[in-house]
């Protein structure tokens, strides 16, 4: 094979890198050290079963795990109680730096990148889907199994089928009232929820620069549902500024070759992206704002791994302010982590939420995953800044989940009806 | 029988005036018109199945009628969403003017006298054993069942057997860290959980002014865990100040007559009350804060219709300021309404707490029944200023709860272990 064809996309650099190879292929089978593998309060007793029986004495290395209960937390009954007492237990026999306990944590999602734990070059593996976050940050990351995060916790190693990559050179500028989750959905819309199976979405071109680190994280998380392995953005100048003071460990710039190989190349327009929702029941099914209709609804929910940053909150306040919800309608408005939830405050973002008749309350999974803490009843309809409307995935199968970004969920919440911000701000 | 043995409890003349009658007896079957009828989340949906069977077209005031989803909301879960649904359903039906949707409500105790819904001389019932809270403002208030709830929204009426009443004569002032919540446990300490089955414990003397109206709501709300009918307060400065813009209805005053009967007299020297905590698994079974030894703790819950009200959180904050929650132990903050919350907020005391690794969250009864949002695992202690400690009240059979102020809470969070405040703070 001449050098000429030896070109990777940025994910396979980043994973020859890792593997110690100079170079990789799409297809290859690699084990690849990692930076940091991640679990939850629903993944991580089953990696702790898992590890118990593989006769190790212990973890990797005790700096290179964290463990955030997040997804039935405060927990929400016996069981979860027992899960997360259980995942307690390990993180203190084997001293996991980072185990978050309720009250200093977050999201996992939003938690990982605001501690550092995720920097640019890294590998990393989470026992939750939406691990793909901090491709945002130039990282590869991906939702694995419980019994992977087991192997990863005692090796500090994972096996990888390299992925080949869909290339989306983005151009233009966001319009007003239009974020990142309206970009993803957008492409969710165009490719399809199996557009990217096993495969990276490397996100390039001018309008990268255009988008905020919170919009990238938001269409990172989301590639998953496009049946992505990762997705992925090129390290800017946003990203070294929000990298900054973050973490001592090394940054590690990798950038796609010039003559990488893409299955397929997008070019997307930011400026003709329209606010857009993703109907009932797959994440595929997007109309624009204009294509919506009347659609009645009972309960909004802002916040989650996909839409809980500072940013969002900051939208959906300047909408909320000195409005009401609609009578009838429950808005419930989770920060992603605690340090979102006290800049929340500090601005003023709370007070305006709960003078509207929000709810506000304490970082957690939960309505989004039908978890807990808006759960939603048989013919019940919810606006959600979360990340899948799957049948049932928020409560009863017979529910329906909208999924839409921040500012038409807060519009929403004020007419009872899935709505432009531009119907109630002038 | 002469004019001279026709004296009444206070407690007895209000029932005897909302009978139609000038005098009422101990052990009388009386029916009584109704100022408000109560009910929650969990009790409403089977007071109005029970309505449904009743064959009536409407309820008798849709301004009388208080609905508050405030156990399992925001929904925990399916089954929590359709009850919520259910009543949420009736209320609109019905035209209920306070049906509280979550986000503009709190919980039902807390709620019902910031709203101005008790009205000193009022009549209530709930379906909820706590409603005996709004004593505190003079008012009669007791909890039934869901189907004296049905009866109550079809009729506006009750029926009750007119209570004895025990006496208790407060005077002094409270010490330092010493609050209602430790009068009330001195007092169950002293008589029992069944010490005022069925009676009034009507609380008077010159200490009464001493006390807030915090603290007497947490001591008319903790009336039910001595068996009482119900706890009742004197009309005072303090009550009318508390009234003050509240409520357009008219105020009653009843006293008590100078020769009024009870079954029993205490006298409680305020001055000589220790801060006080409830062990397993009964609220009789207290200590001072000097008895209680090493008692080792992983979670602490400050909230609930006792004691989730401003100055419950000041203590709390003035505690927690610039101090952290011990590391591996959960302190679960809750407001006890949506306004307390605002309020909090506007204080700095959210920011405390978020700083010193609370979690502060939305409304809800939550852990306080073992409902959700804090539920403990098999083996666990919590220290919690609610007010039951049964076996499995907050979760795991094998669980257990230890009844206390917020202070003692707070400070118990610092050190990992029940506390006293002077423990941790000068």
């Amino acid at each position: 094979m001449s050098d000429v064809k030896k070109t990777m996309t940025m994910t396979q650099k980043i994973l020859a890198y890792h593997a110690g190879l100079k170079y990789v292929k799409p297809g290859q089978l690699i084990i690849a050290n990692l930076d940091l593998v991640l679990g939850n309060d629903v993944t991580t007793p089953v990696a702790v079963k898992a590890f118990n029986n593989m006769n190790v004495s212990d973890v990797f290395d005790k700096d290179k795990i964290a463990i955030v209960p997040d997804h039935f937390t405060p927990n929400k009954d016996i069981k979860s109680a027992e899960h997360c007492k259980f995942v307690r237990e390990f993180a203190c026999e084997k001293q996991i730096t980072n185990y978050f306990e309720i009250g200093e944590m977050g999201i996992e999602h939003a938690l990982i990148p605001e501690k550092g734990l995720a920097v640019p070059g890294d590998v990393i593996i989470g026992a939750d889907s939406h691990t793909c976050t901090y491709g945002a940050l130039g990282v590869f990351s991906t939702g694995v199994g419980s019994t992977d995060m087991a192997v990863g916790m005692a090796t500090g190693k994972a096996w990888f089928k390299v992925p080949e990559a869909i290339k989306f050179v983005l151009k233009g500028k966001l319009s007003r009232w239009v974020s990142g989750k309206d970009v993803i959905l957008h492409i969710i819309g165009l490719i399809g929820v199996d557009g990217a199976l096993y495969k990276s979405m490397e996100f390039t071109g001018e309008g990268v620069k255009e988008l905020s680190m919170d919009d990238r994280f938001t269409m990172a998380n989301m590639a998953i549902e496009a049946g992505a392995k990762n997705g992925i953005f090129p390290v800017d100048e946003k990203t070294l500024e929000y990298m900054k003071g973050r973490s001592k460990r090394e940054l590690k710039v990798f950038e796609a070759d010039e003559k990488a190989k893409y299955s397929e190349v997008y070019e997307i327009d930011l400026s003709l992206i329209k606010p857009t929702v993703a109907f009932p029941h797959i994440p595929e099914n997007t109309k624009t704002i204009d294509e919506v209709g009347e659609i009645k609804i009972h309960q909004v929910v802002i916040g989650s791994c996909t839409n809980g940053r500072i940013s969002d909150l900051r939208i959906a306040a300047s909408i909320l302010k000195n409005k009401k919800v609609k009578k009838g309608i429950r808005l419930i408005i989770f920060p992603g982590t605690q340090n979102i939830y006290l800049q929340a405050i500090e601005e003023g973002l709370v007070k305006v939420f709960i003078e509207a008749g929000a709810v506000f309350s304490t970082p957690t999974c939960g309505p989004c995953l039908g978890g807990h803490m808006g759960i939603l009843a048989a013919g019940e309809r919810a606006v959600a800044t979360t990340n899948r409307n799957f049948v049932g995935r928020m409560g009863h199968p017979e529910s329906e989940v909208y999924l839409a970004s921040p500012a038409i969920a807060a519009a929403s919440a004020i007419l009872g009806r899935i709505a432009s911000p531009e119907e109630v701000v002038l």
